[in-house]
């Protein structure tokens, strides 16, 4: 599909679209490049890769893709790096999970005859690093394309392609509408996630392990999301303040008034909003985008 | 172990604890009782228990191990009718996630030669209804046991070692400090989920499918929990409500102080609190308290 592709940043989603590429032979050669030689050295030791440097500029010439799976706050340093290496008809894409702002930082600083189109697989695991990747892990998962406005049809049919070749499902959607939907679907719960178990931190701090002996109780659910990486979570917050902090007050606001609802004992208030609740892990279950096994199959 | 056990209210857990018992052989005889007789006749056709009927005062006489497994609120309404049935020299217990209050209430109406011995066992799944039932729920779980004064010592062993031959890890502790801990652990992780799932509803209930189609990128999580049985849940806030209201208060602030540092693009700080979230995760997978597999092990 692609005769060089190289990836900047192998860890847990890198490393796995190496692998993925590898097992569907999407890339006649992989080049990645990480700011880290023992990771260098890992991804060939891996076999995920065929060269892999901290040299970014190097690594990306001649890539017909090249896709940006480090952090957020590092696009700029990365972009300035190698835009003078990319290749002329290549596509430029990324992994990052808030869209609005890389969107325009990037597209200020390349060439006109690159196609830059952000991509988000909605897909992780709460684990980090080039050892925690695997090929399957976009089977079945939704990835959102928000192509900038020089981006080729042709480029843009091309990756959404690539995608669909190692199990996604696409949408393509402007960049301000994605950072809505996933200030709900992701965010939030990921913010609300980190400040369940630190709360819960701080008030035991010196009991922590009656939290870890009885966390089975709910806890425990929240602990898997607050283990998530913390300078890529960090990087989300900020570069979708805006929505997280509307979405924040409006939990809040939500969330007071349940409060007053249990002061008040008000029975029939608390059934009907925990009743409406329910429906939906049912329809999540039928979009394929859980198991459908109680506890999550967990014994 | 015992002659004959009867179990008031065979949902996930009462009906749980009858299968572990016919697998354990831990009575000659079950009895149960539940209002409904469709789930009187298919807990009969499910050979999980030996008789059952609506007739809850029939059902527990003789009984040398009685167990209150419906919603907390209808406590008063199940001792009331049982009081003058209850065997002398016989355990009492329950399964609810509140003891405080219930703990008084049942210990005013019950004679002084019955052993009133509250049991909470941290187990559970979002699924509800006798047909959800298993006999391995309460393996390598906690059950904490809250006695009444009046609780013989040796009634209390008796019960602890049920407990344990079914598979739990057993704990005594005050019903004031069980609420206190368990409204951290569980019920606060519960309100919040139960929180943000309405609060993506309301936000997106013209576009809901959205919701569900991006899910799996945090929110579905959440979704689980949000399924629990809603009369159970809203029973356990309000006799916790004093605990809950505490927590649900402590939880803003650091809500608010997250929210102010994410404005503030304050990445230090971020950073600081989501690696130190990141710890327990790893204590509560060696604890046993939640499988070693990143996602929970779903593909």
């Amino acid at each position: 599909m692609f005769k060089k592709v190289c990836i900047i940043g192998c860890g847990l989603i890198g490393s796995s679209l190496a692998r993925a590429m590898k097992e569907k032979n999407l890339a006649e050669k992989i080049a990645s490049s990480n700011r880290s030689n023992l990771i260098n050295k890992k991804v060939i030791e891996l076999k995920i890769v065929d060269e892999s440097s901290s040299e970014t500029e190097k690594m990306v010439v001649g890539s017909d893709l090249i896709i940006i799976a480090t952090p957020l706050s590092s696009y700029e340093e990365v972009i300035l790096k190698i835009k003078d290496s990319l290749k002329s008809g290549c596509i430029l894409t990324d992994v990052g999970s808030v869209k609005g702002i890389i969107l325009n930082l990037i597209e200020k600083h390349i060439p006109e005859n690159v196609s830059w189109i952000p991509s988000h697989p909605i897909a992780g695991t709460e684990e980090s690093g080039p050892e925690a990747g695997f090929s399957e892990l976009f089977k079945n998962r939704w990835c959102i394309l928000t192509p900038s406005k020089n981006a080729k049809k042709k480029e843009i049919n091309l990756l959404k392609d690539f995608w669909e070749k190692i199990g996604s499902k696409v949408d393509i959607m402007e960049a301000k509408k994605h950072d809505h939907i996933l200030s709900i679907t992701s965010h939030i719960p990921h913010l609300v996630a980190y400040n369940i178990v630190s709360t819960s931190l701080n008030i035991q701090d010196e009991k922590k392990s009656e939290i870890v002996k009885y966390s089975a109780s709910g806890l425990r659910d929240f602990t898997r999301i607050a283990a998530s990486n913390p300078i890529m979570w960090r990087d989300i917050f900020i570069q979708n303040k805006k929505n997280t902090s509307e979405m924040v007050d409006k939990f809040i606001n939500n969330l007071e008034e349940l409060k007053k609802a249990i002061e008040n004992e008000d029975e029939k208030k608390l059934e009907k909003i925990f009743s409406k609740t329910k429906k939906i892990r049912k329809d999540i279950v039928e979009a394929g985008q859980d198991i459908d096994k109680p506890n999550f199959g967990r014994k």
